[in-house]
């Protein structure tokens, strides 16, 4: 595949080339769209805390890292049951190194963030076998849409991360709703991808709502409602009132593909301003095929950052290279919009360097 | 008194003019501090409301009129018992004229406007009569700060508005508080300036709290949990982080020498970049003196906007020519900032016509 910088042009290269060289040397502004859901309190389904409570922690404790460079609400970083350590490591580093400035928003959080965050109306979701997951989908949507409206003028692009724990289940939730085949496509951040147990939490979800696969299609505000997250009308709205004036990279692997599910059928017409910016791990990832999911949806490309950690001196950061903990908080788009916005001087080697040596503070190891 | 474009120089013309040269042609970004206090509520202290819990819909209702150029959570738009409408019509209209964008923050809040907010962590004041009127604010401070310091790399300056009834008491709490001698030159948004009532409150608030006039001569932090109000931990935080990096016009009458105050004990090498931006109505006031009460804390320009409403054919604008309600929602600066951004193609001709024509359509006039 086509490279530049140490981007990799995953799907639709011409489209992925001209994106990339609309960034360069321009100022973007990271936002991370954060939620829970007790949907990540399935057992099983998520790999963003050891136990289920602490999913509830997981998204305060990845923005405070990116603004204050440790954790608040929780000692450490967030570690996946093997040791893995938080994506949000990379998007700290790939933001610092190139000066980016971060804005958090809130889709709807059990536990607030020890930082300043935006609040666009939404509540904590629910678990999707409920088939009444999310709050105010619409009402959340439009003020993220005006939020997205704001800040375009502010900014030369906008690089849109996530993180919420289930976010791979309530994504495939919202695709199948809308009729978009997913199921086994879908990504995790576990070392076996648990495709079974993320389709029977849809199957559940949807039969509750009094829906099945497809009857959807062209709702996705109800698709929301009933088997999503509360990150997607936020981020959904970010991307639908910014995309409208300058280019907008969803940072993050399979999750996008609902985004991009909801903002196309919302507003397609901003869809030329749009790619998804994710890492090597997520498009080289055997369990689950983005692309693939794209393809259903539109055709926007896809570009991945060609991290690659097998080099590292930390086991928990070699870990990346097993294929397990692959994306989130952004980490791909924010290594791609630090090389862009650099021209390029900030590069793979140097982001590993920056993210060992932040692993190493953080987890007080040498 | 000097004047470029439509804007008067009222302290300091030298470095007032340096200041307005700064910010030609530049991109600003207008953020909006807004909170809620009981101290509002005290009878005969403020006009922001026909009665006492009004004043909790007046901020939400101000920030709702600029992003949405309508109020949601109150039919109307806020206007004193005498009728004159609020001055985030002016606000808004600069705002729009320039197209600047906007992001309302936070600082503690009963009502929540149905807009997206930042969120500070901050939560309603109390009366200061308590004599423990703010709470956290040392972590408002601290969460202000980092927005304050990402919006900086995201804008070529700020412009900060408050919205807060009751804000002159508050102000002149805090200023007594810090050994300022404020008594009898804050402003009011009343007919007769009650001068003696918003001392009272601020004697009983000390005495409450234990301390006396210049007590707390260094110590703004305390000051403003004593007899302060939830806006200025929020606005202080935002113009400390900013300030470091890109200038800050702080947009406001009298409550801005509070904050002023807190900013020049706390991190007094920030104020080479930052002003004071105002309305003529506030500096042209007989029974306030924002310039006085600046001459006893630090040497920054005050700059005005140079309105006139004499001419306007609905008496609730022309009513801003008896001087009753003289400033708040950041119209002054926003004024000023439009007629920078713009390079003096926003006129006080051109915002008086916008402004009328937005009045009409809101309160349903010809």
């Amino acid at each position: 595949m086509k490279k530049e910088f140490d981007v990799i042009f995953a799907r639709n290269e011409f489209k992925a080339q001209a994106f990339l060289d609309e960034l360069r040397g321009k100022k973007p502004l990271f936002v991370l769209a954060i939620a829970t859901t007790d949907t990540g309190k399935i057992p099983g389904i998520s790999a963003a805390g050891k136990m289920p409570e602490f999913t509830d922690y997981t998204p305060p404790a990845d923005a405070e890292l990116l603004h204050l460079g440790r954790c608040k609400c929780i000692k450490g970083v967030p570690v996946t049951p093997d040791g893995i350590p938080t994506p949000a490591l990379i998007a700290m580093s790939a933001l610092h190194l190139a000066d980016i400035p971060v804005l958090v928003c809130s889709g709807g959080l059990r536990i607030k963030p020890q930082i300043p965050f935006l609040d666009v109306g939404g509540n904590p979701g629910r678990d999707i076998r409920t088939g009444s997951s999310v709050d105010n989908v619409q009402e959340v949507i439009d003020r993220a849409v005006i939020a997205g409206e704001n800040l375009a003028k502010a900014s030369d692009y906008l690089v849109i991360g996530e993180s919420i724990p289930g976010g791979t289940t309530t994504a495939l939730g919202v695709l199948s709703a809308m009729g978009i085949h997913a199921a086994g496509k879908v990504s995790s951040s576990m070392p076996e991808n648990p495709h079974d147990l993320k389709s029977e939490a849809v199957r559940v979800g949807l039969t509750a709502a009094g829906e099945t696969f497809g009857s959807l299609l062209n709702n996705p505000i109800r698709a929301v409602s009933c088997v999503g997250d509360p990150m997607m009308p936020a981020f959904a709205g970010l991307v639908m009132g910014a995309a409208a004036e300058i280019p907008v990279l969803m940072a993050g692997g399979t999750q996008m593909t609902a985004v991009l599910a909801i903002v196309n059928d919302l507003k397609p017409e901003v869809l030329c301003n749009v790619a998804i910016g994710t890492t090597r791990w997520v498009v080289e990832d055997d369990s689950s095929d983005i692309c693939g999911i794209v393809e259903e949806i539109a055709d926007v490309p896809v570009l991945a950052a060609d991290l690659n950690f097998a080099g590292s001196r930390f086991n928990g950061l070699k870990a990346y290279e097993k294929g397990i903990v692959k994306e989130g908080v952004g980490a791909g788009g924010a290594s791609i919009a630090a090389m862009a916005a650099t021209e390029g001087a900030v590069t793979k080697e140097m982001l590993l360097t920056d993210i060992e040596r932040n692993y190493a503070k953080l987890m007080g190891l040498k």
